[in-house]
């Protein structure tokens, strides 16, 4: 795991006069907003839903150090609200791009810390000029914000042509992905040529970060498509409780979890033998819209329900054991010889012991986007992967699933993307940005 | 103001197995969350935002008494989470929509105090039969939760067709609004019969419970649009902060507030000298969807952004004046002889000065549906109204913002309905349903 800049530094960069920034509660003096800069919540685990109702809810408003050995929001505590947000490059300019970047990090680093994207931002040095932040998160705290960039693989060659001269640096595993059954895919909501996370506990501080960034893109970058997801399904540290999916199943169980370093390793940051350079200690970031069909699912019985997830509602436990937490039994069969978990279970067909050992890091998020005009809601999951090699770690598992699942009565995939994400910005390395390893 | 049931009778009624209730949190035993159904908060106030990052978070978990004079979702301190849904009734049957009503009523009820649906709904007392709940909510808390009814002028009338044999009960104040200049509507996101406004501090809470309802309406009634709010944009009891909309101003600061007994009955509550007897102790709910052009006015000179408005942007204090709730100085004029708040000032136009004394109550949601598919997010307000009566105390506003207000040039209404409320279901009372008074 990586080791952030322990609290008490990033209160002394982030919040004071010193290093330029002011802090959005300074500005504008809320006495009542202790943003919770102090203790080890930067670094540490974020309560469960349920304990942060029980407890001091400071850890769920504390900023995350931005910087570090890998980019924060892949291993992060996970939040419970996300905006991503996919931009199409809309310039040829080389040089114009690296410009964003330059100034979308400087904007980022400062966001995460609960600042505002320059100082004086949202009213001003000069009060003829626009502000140089929208304001909307003025008064709020950081709210764990993370802000999370990739690269898809048409930010490298776009109908064949070397845009920006970043052409040789493709990855070789940063590709599309293929068709699979079982999609309805809608273009507008497919690819992108980069895409930003943001994850925070305040959805108005994720909403604030993408809409900033999409104004100084003016020009640049515009945005392809924006997803809210207005709740986590899934944990990535031991400390979280599992949350609940639109088919009312807690999501994420078996999850590759932060405090796993050496699976991580394994399955989820790309090694330097994998290449290229730039991308080593990073990873790939998947993205799949999973609409659910939640008018059928409401009118299937709980048995099929529990025998096509091949987990309990209630308890979330493996079919035939009490315990969220024990390990699905995949071989053991009933008297009547049926295998305990059903052979096409969505817990067996996504199993590590079913993919050759594979395993993936879910950050994934419930959605509904209103109506679907055929009187139904148009709801489901923002499923996000991360892997350390897209066609070794995650085609084989959905083309397993696309295959075989018996999930797939209840739903249809609609939106899909893959980026590259490089590992972090260093504390001690200023002039790097988003990318910079890339264009350097 | 209500005289809403005190949190002890709240718990002792809804969450023991007494009254037929197993709290979600009993049904899964996670011991760790503390639902906090003790304390005032129930009937209490809910703190602001900033204040709840410092101070234990259990108020905006608690449940909120769904009986009482009034409904709860209208004068209830505002939740910070929105998702409201227009539904089409799909049936002539006035015993099928009775029966549906019955039915929301129930599961409103128990929804609201952090109980499933039905008990054991999502397990089932026979698993051969489709889970009662979704499921989704399972372990979370109450969330402030609020379920808010109301009837539109097509509920009583459509086409000339009396469907429900109601018609004679149609409050002459419930009538469609007029087509105002400045709207771009979709009919889509406009009308529809019912409609039902869930608020919560945790969205999936409110999205559960309108799933819920949308499930077991199912050949009654169709969802017809649904809209999530991210963030509120107004306060409705003096101890919130206010907060901020997309274009980072502070918004409501002039709003009714729930200890303004005696406005709250001039210009929210319909008195029985207006009539119908049904709706005496309700209100009117009006829905205003306002895409906000945030790519304009994010390019406009703070200064105009602040003339536009009426207000400073960081402190939210009228022109002029330093303090946010200092009143508005719409008299003074500067030396060059303009007025200190610029004639088509928004907050001078929506004033009640201007208006002929007449003011509302609002509730109002920050929201975002992803991009307009032109390289912007589809952003802007939600904005819901509380009046006495549509046609004396909110016409008159809309007419002359919509033709006046400077604000125009960066928003644009894109949806609209009007609903009557009738007022709360009482503790006494348990033969009452949603809508008993016009079908009884």
């Amino acid at each position: 795991m990586s080791s952030p800049p322990n609290s008490e530094q990033l209160a002394d960069d982030s919040l004071t006069p010193e290093r330029g920034g002011i802090s959005r509660r300074k500005l504008l003096g809320t006495a009542g907003v202790t943003a919770a800069v102090v203790g080890a919540a930067g670094a540490g685990a974020l309560a469960g839903r349920a304990a942060a109702a029980a407890n001091d809810s400071s850890e769920i408003h504390s900023p995350v150090p931005f910087r570090g050995e890998r980019q924060a929001g892949i291993i992060t505590p996970q939040q419970d609200r996300m905006h991503l947000c996919a931009f199409d490059v809309t310039t040829d300019s080389r040089e114009d791009v690296v410009a964003m970047l330059r100034e979308w990090t400087r904007m980022a680093e400062r966001m995460t810390a609960a600042e505002e994207t320059v100082p004086h931002g949202a009213v001003g040095l000069n009060p003829d000029a626009p502000p140089s932040d929208t304001g909307e998160a003025l008064g709020l705290p950081a709210s764990a914000l993370t802000l999370t960039i990739g690269f898809a693989p048409s930010f490298f060659i776009k109908d064949g042509k070397d845009r920006f001269g970043i052409a040789d640096r493709k990855p070789a595993a940063l590709v599309d992905l293929p068709k699979f059954p079982n999609e309805t895919m809608d273009p507008a909501r497919c690819g992108g040529d980069i895409c930003v996370q943001a994850c925070a506990n305040d959805p108005q501080v994720a909403v604030h970060a993408i809409r900033n960034l999409a104004r100084v893109a003016f020009g640049t970058a515009a945005v392809r498509y924006s997803q809210l997801g207005f709740g986590r399904t899934s944990s990535t540290t031991r400390e979280q409780s599992t949350p609940r999916n639109l088919f009312g199943f807690k999501d994420g169980t078996r999850n590759l979890k932060a405090e796993d370093t050496d699976k991580l390793n394994q399955h989820v940051w790309v090694p330097s033998s994998d290449g290229p350079d730039w991308l080593t200690g990073g990873t790939y970031l998947i993205t799949r819209r999973i609409r659910m069909r939640i008018e059928n699912w409401d009118r299937t019985a709980l048995l099929e329900q529990e025998r096509v997830i091949g987990r309990h509602k209630g308890s979330g436990a493996p079919i035939g054991y009490p315990e969220e937490f024990d390990e699905p039994d995949l071989a053991t069969r009933k008297s009547d010889g049926d295998p305990l978990i059903d052979v096409d279970a969505h817990v067996r067909l996504a199993s590590a012991e079913e993919l050759g050992g594979i395993e993936i890091l879910r950050r994934g998020y419930n959605f509904t986007d209103g109506s679907d005009g055929f009187g139904h809601l148009d709801a489901g999951l923002f499923f996000i992967a991360f892997v350390r090699n897209p066609l070794t770690h995650f085609v084989p598992m959905q083309a397993q699933l696309a295959r075989l699942d018996a999930l797939n009565e209840y739903i249809t995939h609609t939106g899909t993307a893959v980026f590259a994400c490089p590992p972090g910005l260093r504390e001690n390395d200023p002039s790097a940005y988003w990318g910079s390893t890339l264009f350097g």
